[in-house]
């Protein structure tokens, strides 16, 4: 329907997560009529995005890359009031943020940046487990809590992690926990899943 | 929670319609773990979107901006095979794109820009009249077809644009219509499904 320009943008917009052929014209009628200077700035911004903005250096979170050449470390690396001895482990930065929206984290974070999956072909070589373990004995981490997702690449991860750190980060991690599958908050049991169920039963607590 | 090139960059993408802090993030991950390609090209395309598209010189419909200097002429006008009797006015390029995907309306289309609105004080003088008379005359329209939305808006334009051509338009426009009511009232033309879209084509009558 469109011109060749209009329509490469539309073809690029496509290939956001989510996003179809409408939405992408939405998008684009949006930019073409609003302040010109949103094309402009959202334009370099996301164009320069890659160049601007890094993996933390301590984490894997994302965070801006220092300008002067020091290594990118993100806000919670930078915030010295977090517990250093608690470190939770995540997947992805997205999971990381559903738990800092929470807010009940007080220690920092290390993103996996992927999880194991056999039949994804990701084998124990292709998580960084080097860097987690020296960051482990460099922090003098006590609790490590395991947070990958309750899937079956999430669970194999998960005990995984807890081979790796009862043979090589001992004595130093004296705890290593795993977030709770459940019955989710405002859930109806009516509509759990039973392996959800099964979960939330083998995972019941002391009233 | 991000620092600052990742909040800009998000507090940019959430000024596009319909996206939230969860959808800008969603963008922002993906920008930033696709192809590098991706962020380079999108980010391009979009800041230099006001400088490569323009309205069509004669309709208003988007069009690229040549860049050897000619006037910018859209698809739809460009077409040798459109029905150069045939006029359909629109108030917004997406409801020219909403019609096209009907795919009935042999004719070419004239983009208003706007609507009457005495709420938001847009009268007749800001409705592009002259530049509507001037093409009708030029190009022997035959049928005008007012397709303005079913709204309080787009009816008093379609009122207007009745006065106008019937005193204005002589003897060229022999036929005005107006798309049907299958077009709910209120409704949107943008979100109408083409087969609405046809039937409201189909059953335009005199106005």
């Amino acid at each position: 329907m469109f011109q060749g320009r209009l329509q490469r943008l539309l073809a690029l917009l496509a290939r956001l997560p989510g996003v179809g052929e409408k939405t992408a014209q939405r998008y684009a009628l949006h930019l073409l009529a609003a302040d010109e200077s949103l094309s402009r700035e959202l334009g370099a911004e996301i164009a320069q995005l890659r160049d601007r903005v890094a993996p933390c250096n301590r984490c894997n979170n994302l965070a801006d890359r220092p300008t002067d050449g020091r290594l990118p470390v993100c806000d919670v690396c930078a915030d010295s009031k977090r517990d250093g001895a608690i470190l939770c482990v995540v997947a992805r930065v997205q999971d990381l943020l559903a738990i800092e929206r929470a807010a009940t984290m007080r220690g920092r974070y290390f993103v996996l940046g992927r999880l194991l999956s056999p039949l994804e072909g990701v084998g124990p070589d292709e998580l960084p487990m080097d860097k987690l373990l020296a960051l482990i004995r460099s922090e003098s981490v006590r609790e490590v809590i395991v947070a990958t997702p309750p899937s079956v690449d999430g669970e194999a991860t998960a005990l995984f992690l807890k081979q790796e750190l009862a043979t090589r980060a001992l004595p130093h991690v004296a705890k290593l926990t795993r977030i709770a599958s459940g019955v989710p908050h405002g859930g109806d049991l009516e509509y759990a899943d039973p392996i959800t169920m099964g979960r939330a039963l083998a995972g019941r607590q002391e009233l």
